[in-house]
């Protein structure tokens, strides 16, 4: 069995709120929110880290980039919403499965 | 001639302190460094927001992707660094024209 805490969450060994699914990413709500909306896209395949990425994987880059909005509209965030990657220990990433924080609506963190 | 900043920070007719320029992207330093490092990456191609985006950039997606973490290398971010992406007011997108922030270093933005 993986120790990875996404993996097990895609395989439902480990409960979420999930909001999304398809062939090549799982969302669901981030179990600490930092904005009242916080949703955690992830690719199926185990990828540590932004910067594991390559070529090969041009198609899951493109979806995982092309549904970030679809996602937003699907929590109500028609006004726009914010996106975070944060790539190794200087980055502040906390799991070891590449994730993208989709946030929006009060308390965004980041830039004011 | 456009009015749009960021096409005319590529085209020269505003300076910069460019990072980086290939045939899909261009970098350069943000004027108002939210962190010791704060570079901001932009599309060639004036597309106003991530929402803007379709299957038909499948290329420019990737490459803006996968060059992040060469950049954040060229900027000494061995340890890690942060990107952002801010689309539309309520994601507290500044400028017309799709950008990601690249961070790093002390006084990062965002989670703590």
């Amino acid at each position: 069995m993986t120790d990875c805490i996404f993996c097990r969450i895609i395989d439902g060994s480990i409960p979420c709120s999930k909001v999304y699914e398809d062939e090549w990413v799982f969302a669901f709500k981030d179990i600490q929110p930092k904005a009242e909306v916080h949703v955690l896209v992830i690719p199926k395949l185990h990828i540590e880290r932004l910067d594991h990425l390559d070529s090969s994987h041009a198609e899951l880059i493109t979806h995982m980039m092309l549904i970030l909005p679809e996602l937003a509209k699907s929590q109500g965030l028609d006004n726009g919403f914010r996106t975070i990657i944060n790539t190794g220990p200087g980055g502040g990433q906390e799991v070891g499965h590449l994730h993208i924080h989709l946030l929006g609506g009060s308390n965004l963190p980041g830039f004011h």
